[in-house]
């Protein structure tokens, strides 16, 4: 096996392509401003780099496999056209620091995709929730998959709307973490060039730099805190895939999905399976193992810059490429189920016999075994309750009953769908912040840069 | 094999006794309050529950296993000291708000644990690098573990201090999701009394209820955050132990523990072992295991409460524990080892010569290439510099030539110090803010409490 | 924190206890065969070893935390009590090999455990295949939790039959390189004692030596090995458990529990829920946790010994003793389960239906398509097939028809369980050999020690 | 997001294409053996699979997303080819018992592969140990990283030649439970066509069939061990870079790697670094991911057949493709380093001094704490020994008087040697034997196929 086949990760790395470049502009832009580099070759290099991006994306930059890297491939690019004097362009930087910023423009990205998908799942169970609640749409709430007791569709959807909420919060958190700028700690030691750190991060996007070189250069919690926060996001889409799968089947008869979203066999002519939810449900050992990929990567590894850390941008791609496609499906096929009311064990209301039989000054504890032993024993519940009163409490009853805050009650439902809405909204105004923060930072750099080459 | 024996969780819901006497406190003077439940009964609950918590903390409070679970045991205590009438104790509440109200309880306890420990590591750390920093402790920095630039023992150690200051703000921010209220929740629906979840919620020191009943009792995500990140934590550790080991080899030679914190050989006379940087190393695997452990609970798990959930405890608890005693000893060897300076191989000064190049017009690659050759080729570095030039460059001068913020320069060290002294400040006050919400709480319930008993 | 209470591992060293003396009266007697130490010194030293075995069985023997561990305790008691002439007995000796050679024995004796419970297991799978295809319990299959095609009650438990003795034979080959001698290996590099490792191997009831003395001390791949059939026995006894839960729901009605083997609620009287099989799918997490625990201790671990080692011997008993109990438990629930007849949706027999118009020269594609339309569409399936053969398509049909091996039809059925039992026998025999194979070495050792003492 | 992108797998599905031509074959030489289908029909399905295999081969054949997966596309290519009446192809056959046989066709050749390079590896390894040990190449040997006693580099390398030696033996053992046939148990409940499961079995060159149906599509405990032996191959050689890495520091001085095996820095001219090893250090994380990955799919997954499953393909050929590269490129870097002498710390001795005490009649825990004190306090060897016998206790002496089997002594390691090159040779007749047995059962079913279209 050829080393540089082994040690080369130009296949993940494509996707550095534009941030390196970018990164270079900023990077050189800080060079000229400080004095380290000149103007005539600034606009030699930010030709070229701008050329090297444009073959890019029109899919004709050829990677060369001997050089290792991305950053390689495009210093090589820029040297052979720009000639030797472009080789200012790493002055005050190293590779270990460049990737680390590359990779920390991209996870950004990433992770804004990622709340914009979460966002849209929340807002089609919200909607899927409001309907559903219009229509009382009540059936069986489960403990120990038994059950246990009436409850609301739209109440159960919230309980999913909540749980992906906290997984956007999560996110947010770690946000704070990836979005700032490690370039200018060269190898990880810092430089003897006076460059400034905070006016690159600035043209980058990054909120701030992160500081200390060493730290800046060695660190990867933040790859292991976004991977924690998708396999912990993925736990929560694998429990309401299992949730679909089952409440899905002829015996629950729960959920319908619509036959787009299902699949058949190929040999069994009558099946529609959920195919979309227990690959959902299947592809959470893809985030856990990625998850415990980096964790065992960075494990007992010592500072700063280890070849070992090349592997660390592999699961951490694939996992924000396959979370993205999980929320996404699930999206469009949440908007393609109907969730149906479902008649129940009689049984279902033996909570709320028992809580009756408390307002004729039973305690509770004892209220709970009369209406155990009239289940199962000889006991007769008449002789606590009038027969009105016990053919009263119907589901739908039980249901309405209801007082506690955060229960599945109609108006509670309705009053939590109005609060979500509000949260959505904060959400929103949130993702356009950040969103709006990089945006101008690639605009700063791309007019500095036109204005240079244009001089 | 017995079924109780099987199903019992006492050994680890022991931990949970108070918690759980607290959590009946508070939600019988709620019950009182909003009318649910008798003055007189709620004497007597308030009673024995007080009873038992004594019992318990003289260790005389026996925990039966047929009884599955530290609830169920205070309840029967309450119930056969008090007389049935005590049975209302558990009127709209159920073991399944009930248990995680309880280990959200115990968490946030363990959790601000956590963060006074790192607190105190990362002063051990700023303390040494402060002192380092004076004495101007030069030792070769690394990359693949080959000698790259010179640098200081007080700007490595900053790197760590960074990264634990990093692993302080991930619990702070999970600590947000932590510290909300299920209780109410009942088995998940909520109930038909007329209760007042916020006054519980207040009562117990919580920040808020955690709102949707079912979300409530259902999702252990906080769980599974938190095990990230203390897994997150231990890898940052197990990097410091990591190094700490092999530094401290004979052929390192960087770092000397004191005898107090190595231990010997059972047949090998002469060893002075660095047991504890090795056996913290060891231990993230256990990190890593738990929260794998948590993960795969979770994993396609139904909503709403399944006895899977049982098993959450071990690992949450068990994590605590091990990331506790690592940091206490961490620090305490931190404080117990001397970082020396060390004569580096003569080319670790290549890149410094390479940027000294650079002010010759030498574009840096260029530059580069030229020290290359020097050291490996026979291209006479004389060609491009004065003797004099290069005889000046020593580690030392290397270091003090350093410009960049948050470079491994002596004093941008000092300032970075002075500005990690403030950083200090502000979580202890954080820290101070969350231990005084729980104590208030805490307070609250204990005066309301004997208010009523001695009335 | 003391670094004594960090640093000693007792709690799982007590399970040490016997094997290490098991090891140190083997050792013993080899020196004194190789006429390394004396009679008379052996003779003290064989009297204190069992001096303190009956303390330790009679719970009297003190274990002191400053020791560290087991094997120290217990060579300063021999030396306490039998004088300083009994240091010899650490001769040729280092606490790396000793200990190892005590986890191997406790490994083995562990893993016959196991294979004893999943002979447990499969007998009462076996028992219960067996009565089932007497009654002919037709009930659904499921592929993605769809009815698919009528199948046997009976047929659905030999598949978890041969999965289980697959996790046998996995544990048997791991046993082979399980039961090697370390002891004799020193630190790591030998002695120059003229030992005779095969010797004291035949002692200690091993196979063999395992014979490179780095080797020897160094690897822990037998952990590993062992904690990952575990953690593959508890992925198929997770499978189970969870098909228990769902069929046993009143939606799905094929399993019904007996009553001891449920459990109810603390506030819905009318709860029996299937906990066990829950809690055994929830430990699943515990054994996957360990696996990973074990992995990332020797994640990029330097041989020889190294402190992170002692941290092995955690997941290794406490996955034992998790599956071994959950084996145990399940075994007796299965006992108490009955598997019902079950009514099935009336296109479970659609695949039967397509393999019948393939016998009217239709090919299978074909068959399978008008089926589909035919259940989908408008298509009439008499067309192709009289109304006689389809309404003798019953379920019961369907299985009588099916001819191929290992097939869900009663005789092939009947066929696999007699088979089944054969292989039951001759599991049996293994277990046998390698049990007599340990208690062999056992009795040798305890005769020659008391053919010393009592000369 | 469309479906068919969500659920296809082509991806890792095209690796499958020939081992599902080569099933197609078999299965259909069965169909016709059995009398099932006609020969015309079998002459057109075995001339259009031969059309497409040989497209394939020429990178011709266009897999459509659309139809999800490889065998659907080879099926409709067939039947669009040869007409409706190759529609037979599919009778008697699922996709569920079908893709499991092509995965088991691929493991055990990619499992053989393994084998294959560990072969290689061993050879160099125990080439590079046989002259090391006539250059008689004396190192430290380290516990706990710290110079422990004198060793062989030759005695280290057959340490790790003894590991991969196990890995190798549970790949086999693996294997005996990858070489099963599923085909002909269809959707999981076997068919009611008369078929020869045997048959197809042998044409496939698999070993057995896997007998209950249910068992052969639901189960992937054979992806499941393969993975855990691949993780802990990995781990081992995890262990062996790790101290790579360590050894060639310029501090420690062990190894040297050839510059060619070495990469350079970006910004650091004088860096030779250690990559290869670092990188496949680093690559472990993939594996123990991979090993979760699956492990969680089958988490509670229900039987028979789920979508879930569907993933299990992408961990097992990653895993075996990166396993593969790191050994092939370790051997080669093996092949590139050179183990050098090195001078010792003086108290390596130790120990030996301590043995040599022994022979003064003083018991080895005294003997032990003479030579302690003697190196950290005042104690006087010379009032024990004569300053000759001290003096002559060299490194090299140490070593020449070891004597126990497996121990670090010049002849000792020699006899290793030699009988670890018969090791060699029984492993190469056992995987000799493997492959002959697949290329019979795939020349069985050519030499049929081409009979048929050539009658």
């Amino acid at each position: 096996m050829p080393i540089e086949k082994f040690t080369q990760s130009l296949n993940t790395d494509k996707r550095l392509f534009k941030a390196d470049i970018w990164n270079s502009k900023a990077h050189n832009l800080m060079l000229l401003k400080c004095g380290i580099i000149e103007r005539k070759t600034a606009k030699q290099i930010f030709k070229y780099l701008n050329e090297a991006e444009k073959k890019f994306n029109d899919d004709k930059f050829e990677l060369d496999e001997t050089l290792e890297d991305v950053h390689m491939n495009i210093e090589k690019y820029v040297l052979e056209k720009g000639g030797e004097a472009c080789g200012v362009m790493h002055t005050a930087r190293s590779r270990n620091d460049q990737v680390v910023t590359d990779t920390r423009i991209l996870t950004r990205e990433l992770a804004n995709k990622t709340i914009g998908n979460l966002l849209n799942l929340c807002k089609a169970i919200l909607k899927k929730a409001e309907e559903d609640n219009k229509n009382n749409i009540i059936f069986p709430g489960y403990t120990h998959m038994q059950q246990a007791m009436p409850t609301l569709s739209s109440h159960w959807l919230l309980a999913y709307f909540d749980a992906f909420t906290r997984d956007i919060k999560r996110i947010e958190d770690c946000y704070k973490r990836i979005n700032l700028c490690p370039l200018g700690s060269a190898a990880f030691a810092g430089t003897s060039f006076p460059i400034d750190r905070k006016y690159t991060a600035k043209l980058l996007g990054f909120d701030d730099i992160i500081e200390n070189s060493l730290d800046a250069v060695a660190s990867r919690d933040f790859v292991a805190e976004i991977l924690s926060d998708l396999a912990i996001l993925m736990s929560n889409l694998s429990r309401l895939s299992e949730e679909i799968v089952i409440f899905s089947t002829s015996e629950f008869g729960l959920i319908e999905i619509s036959e787009k979203y299902t699949t058949g066999s190929s040999i069994m002519p009558q099946k529609r399976n959920p195919d979309i939810a227990e690959l959902v449900r299947g592809k959470t050992g893809k985030m856990y193992g990625n998850l415990i990929n980096i964790l065992t990567i960075l494990k007992a590894l010592p500072y700063s810059y280890n070849r070992d850390m090349q592997e660390d941008k592999t699961p951490l791609f694939d996992s924000f490429d396959e979370v993205n496609a999980c929320i996404e499906i699930t999206t469009e096929m949440l908007q393609n189920i109907k969730l149906k009311k479902k008649k129940m064990n009689k049984e279902i209301i033996a909570t709320d016999l028992a809580n009756l039989l408390t307002t004729k000054k039973i305690p509770f504890r004892k209220a709970y075994n009369i209406v155990k032993e009239s289940i199962y024993g000889n006991l007769d519940l008449k002789k606590y309750l009038k027969k009105e009163e016990i053919s009263i409490l119907t589901p739908e009853k039980c249901i309405a009953l209801r007082k506690s805050r955060g229960s599945a009650n109609p108006k509670e439902v309705e009053r939590m769908i109005k609060d979500r809405k509000q949260k959505i909204k904060e959400i929103e105004k949130r993702q356009a912040k950040r969103i709006k923060k990089i945006e101008n930072g690639k605009k700063l750099t791309e007019e500095k840069v036109l204005n240079i080459l244009s001089s």
